[in-house]
């Protein structure tokens, strides 16, 4: 991927909360490290919708942007309650692909427990053939500064 | 529903093995209630595999068996690492409907976990529309004793 | 159970609200079956919070409240992005044991996708014996209207 | 971490089987990202039970292993009643600290589907302090060649 240029500012994050369930804990008291992806893509839903999009716009548009990687590095656990922030931003756009990157934060005292990444390549629908990345995706990311 | 005859013999149980692991508990220690909707899925699933179907071919063939209905009663927990026997049979068959019953038990010592039933539909997989049980289905189910 | 009388006015519903992820759906194309029992948890723990509880007051009393059974009936699908309102209320009390009612609906236009309660037994936390409901839970409930 | 020497043989992988249901798919028809932590999860559960060991032993003498962090490359999609041979073997092993790598292929015609990895701090499991690999663990790993 064509990194971003090295003094770009960072694109801000889009925080969305969750309130933690029994269903999304284990029975070692806490978060189960799975659950973390559902959150992650709770981000990235949102993430789109706060500038203006929508994932399934996305694939309306005959395109769908699969996930090809994800790596997460657990720092603290949550437990059962817990208000999460999930905090997402855009980290590297190349012409076919796009990466999304990840804080989740305990709200009530701001604790970084998680952190992570996500790529995702641009395909055509139909065809499953890599392609650039659609107008209306481009349309809703960080703008380069000049 | 038109009821099997009282008196015909029940179904044989089909019974499906699992371990349960973290991702199936919650923060209780036991297995979570949600989860069990899995299982019953699996016991379903096998359940048409040792009468010689698969679910896979009753979309084939343009129908779909969504759930109308569950009925769960939880009468003891499973713990992490338990080895669980789903045990599936067929409950009330209708033209245009269908139910599975179901036990969980712990496979160490037989305790009865679980029961439950689910009730489906047959629909036209492209109109949604209600239609009689697919021949293929009906093949598979318990034949009337006489 | 007891019984609430049959001409108590009805609980009001607490509504709660969840935009649908890819995580939520099968390959269906709709929300899993299973998923739905999540989404009564986050109603049941929003229906306490909005009645001045917490589920975590609970088990801090020393008590928990253990999913007896559960019934769903499932009317009309939910796909991905659609925002659902789940509708929560309390149902039967009795010394023992507490059920919830709820309804899941399409924000959108209002349309009742599911129904469905949840039983609840109250035990001693440690004991695992049935004991009368806590103190704290029967000031979170609604009141006989004389 | 202390890397593995390099001409060391691999360690074998550990296989499993998995068939998938609808509740690991979701709506673009393939097995949701999510679902694979489950089975990377039962993965390593299989590992140490065919190395002699299970995981509860490692609770039951005082040590956790929490993952700190998972990788996970998606490389072809799974679908609804494929079967799954989930492959499991050590990675790096130092003296506080513990890896296991992963392979997801579909069984009917060995498609490598996703590649991963996951690693896991020993940590006492009253003071959550990060304590040297228990003993039992140490005797379910590879043995060094000489």
């Amino acid at each position: 991927m064509d990194p971003s240029p090295p003094d770009a500012p960072a694109d801000p994050w889009v925080v969305v909360t969750h309130r933690v369930i029994y269903g999304d804990t284990d029975a070692m008291g806490i978060v189960y490290y799975g659950t973390y992806l559902r959150f992650l893509e709770v981000g990235r839903n949102e993430y789109l919708r706060a500038r203006g999009g929508e994932y399934r716009q996305i694939e309306a548009a005959g395109y769908v942007l699969p996930v090809l990687e994800v790596n997460v590095r657990y720092r603290a656990p949550a437990v059962y309650d817990d208000v999460l922030e999930v905090r997402t931003r855009v980290g590297k756009v190349s012409k076919v692909q796009l990466s999304f990157e990840y804080e989740v934060r305990r709200a009530s005292d701001d604790a970084l427990l998680v952190t992570g990444s996500t790529s995702h390549a641009s395909l055509d629908k139909e065809t499953r053939r890599l392609v650039r990345l659609p107008e209306c995706v481009l349309r809703w990311l960080p703008q380069p500064s000049s």
